[in-house]
């Protein structure tokens, strides 16, 4: 059986969403499988994935400020703010969204929607360097 | 090992949860899997999957109202209105639920809690078509 | 191909959140699969999983303080409160984290950042025993 474990960097320029879909594609590729799971990864809490409408940038906007309201980083009284006014509600973001995403491997390709993108959610203000895991598994 | 990614089609009758256990416990029998994973997959962006309390029915009613005042369709200043007033809550109400859930298998069976089923959390009014993957791997 | 689907308890002194990061990478250690995937699994709808700053406990408490005022237990006129005013507050506040947590494994460890942690997110204000199955396949 095929089995590929393997971790990418992803450099990001402060708070949005950053399409992965196409790293993801290439390591279903690389690993052979042609029918099983890809599972994708983020190894932080300050950042997290989400699978998004891919099309109309205007989509994504609208979540990056429903975000920006939902857990808004001024007028709170969090407790765990070392890093900032973006700390805390770094983590509550990323809580609300997911560390990890399964996606279905048929062909050898990801059973992707049309309309359907794989997206590191910054929520971080500042640049960061992101690790990405991805794990293929089937045959 | 064997290894099965297959899909099904779920029609829907506007917003609210759906059930697709049984269609996923089908599968899994399929496979020929007896101890390892099945992983449920929606390919859309206006809809998404979330476990939840399968015995009484007002449980997901207060989940349906819930999301109606978390992310309401009226009175907010969305970009990505298209479609309409459900189009971008839609996309918001998939982010804060899930697109993929994981179930380990064992003894041939997915590993659910007396009381969760795997529903379809539809976020649109009007009736669509939805696609549902799903991928098990083990042995 | 090595596979193995396990379960195992993890009892609840009411709301917050408990680490269970050790009892999985133990069940990896045990499954022999050194590339793959690990999946842990929460079999119950009145608790999640969340994976979460690991390092600073008032990271962990911001979190608890959000999701009381996210979705209070009071002043609410929600339907299934058999169980009290912390009946569907805990499933609502499952559905908005985690069920299942896919963490890739390379050389026979899980693929964590630093400051990720496993947690059990309990939602109960009365003691409870949880079921937590992890799922490892791979090779």
């Amino acid at each position: 059986m095929p089995a590929l474990t393997e971790s990418f960097a992803l450099p990001t320029q402060g708070k949005g969403t950053y399409d992965l879909t196409a790293q993801v594609a290439r390591l279903v590729a690389k690993s052979g499988v042609r029918t099983g799971l890809a599972t994708v990864f983020l190894a932080h809490t300050s950042a997290s994935l989400v699978i998004y409408e891919n099309a109309d940038p205007t989509a994504r906007e609208d979540l990056h400020r429903f975000f920006e309201r939902l857990v808004p980083d001024s007028g709170n009284d969090y407790l765990h703010t070392d890093e900032g006014p973006d700390d805390t509600t770094s983590h509550l973001r990323m809580a609300l969204t997911r560390t990890s995403e399964g996606v279905p491997v048929a062909g050898g390709r990801l059973c992707l929607g049309t309309w359907q993108g794989i997206f590191l959610f910054e929520h971080r203000s500042a640049p960061h360097r992101r690790t990405v895991w991805v794990s293929v598994v089937g045959e």
